[in-house]
């Protein structure tokens, strides 16, 4: 079974290493990173550097398909032949799935239109704006046979998930002891609907100085673009 | 406030991905990942490759260390330049972390020596041999400036607490708010108080298969070896 896990400049490590960690245990898993080309990829942080070990080209077919999020997710959602590959490899993939703000590029590629989804809250309006009926309380959302889920770390929740339908409940829970994922966080403070409003405005602010620079503003303004003409095209003139 | 995390071959990715995505988010936070010289380090699995960008030499004095665990770690266990390293930088760091197997390291170089300390379920056997006092029921063990976790996901906990004492709790809960930590496993096998004989059996045997490979054995044997005659020749003769 090979797992095709979309790399690209600005990933946010944990959004694939979660679910990587988790589905590279199934039975058979061959698991390859992918990205225009085999070569070194740099994260968010800039400090992390991960290895591309397929090209798109070199991965027509995989069974699973996992998009992760990133800092930079609005520019590459806009990346012609990325969406081409995404739109292509579904049609033939068991499972495809997101996590984070990977759902925007699922959305771009068109896979979402009028589905349940959701995302990172933070990049929850952008996916609105994609006409997918955004999801704001739910860990994992399944629409068919695309699985998308909340920001980061939700991806182990999702591999697990993953894991269950692919190898069985069995297999999954000995996945899940095998990582001792038994989840203590010493702080609950993980979800909006749990943050205080200081905790709420000062992750917002935080993240907002990484997503909020000229390049992104500008990939997010011209991805939005592109929909709005995609939309006014596609009605009948 | 330079955030040193170890890195060897056959490291296991999510045991310092999880603190990494974490611990980065800490104000001043300059992360940088160690090898013996910067280079590509091969994980576990084999196809994921993530970056050294430091030597050990070039990182004297970092004030976090945190060592990962792996399926090669009583192999490296064994470095005596790693573990020089290790007891130097501990002398004069804020704080020293391990995650999983990683307990292994820091026990080999002599500093959990009568000491609490926890691991991953399967390395606690090896952990005890170094006369350090396990704890196999606590996520996160702290005895004075050292912090073990339990395995692979423990690690997440462990970021979160040491970024609570580190930048103060409202960073902390500003932290997992933005990587969305709210977890929410699709199973409740996460550890050995949880799951059922069959996965607990099924669990060691998977894992067993990477670990009890001819140089993992010899690396293990060797490791007790020294270890008894470090205690023979420390006995008052």
């Amino acid at each position: 079974m090979q797992i095709a896990i979309v790399l690209y400049p600005g990933f946010t490590a944990l959004d694939f290493i979660g679910p990587y960690e988790v589905l590279r245990w199934l039975p058979d898993a061959r698991v390859r990173f992918l990205w225009h080309e085999p070569g070194p990829i740099t994260a968010d942080s800039g400090v992390l550097v991960v290895a591309a070990t397929h090209s798109f080209d070199e991965t027509p077919s995989p069974d699973v398909i996992l998009v992760p999020g990133g800092m930079t997710t609005t520019e590459h959602a806009r990346d012609e032949k990325l969406l081409a590959w995404v739109r292509r490899a579904h049609s033939t993939a068991t499972w495809t799935a997101s996590v984070c703000s990977g759902s925007i590029i699922l959305a771009a590629a068109g896979l979402l239109s009028g589905k349940r989804a959701t995302s990172h809250w933070m990049a929850l309006p952008a996916l609105k704006a994609f006409g997918v009926t955004t999801i704001a309380d739910e860990r994992i959302v399944v629409s068919g046979d695309i699985v998308t889920c909340a920001g980061v770390s939700a991806g182990i929740d999702l591999g697990l998930w993953l894991a269950g339908r692919i190898g069985g409940e069995h297999r999954a829970k000995v996945i899940q002891l095998s990582l001792e994922y038994d989840p203590q966080p010493p702080f609950d403070s993980g979800h909006m609907s749990k943050a205080s409003a200081k905790t709420k405005a000062a992750a917002s602010a935080l993240m907002a100085k990484d997503l909020a620079t000229p390049s992104q503003l500008k990939a997010g303004a011209l991805l939005l673009w592109d929909r709005a003409i995609g939309a006014a095209r596609s009605r009948r003139g």
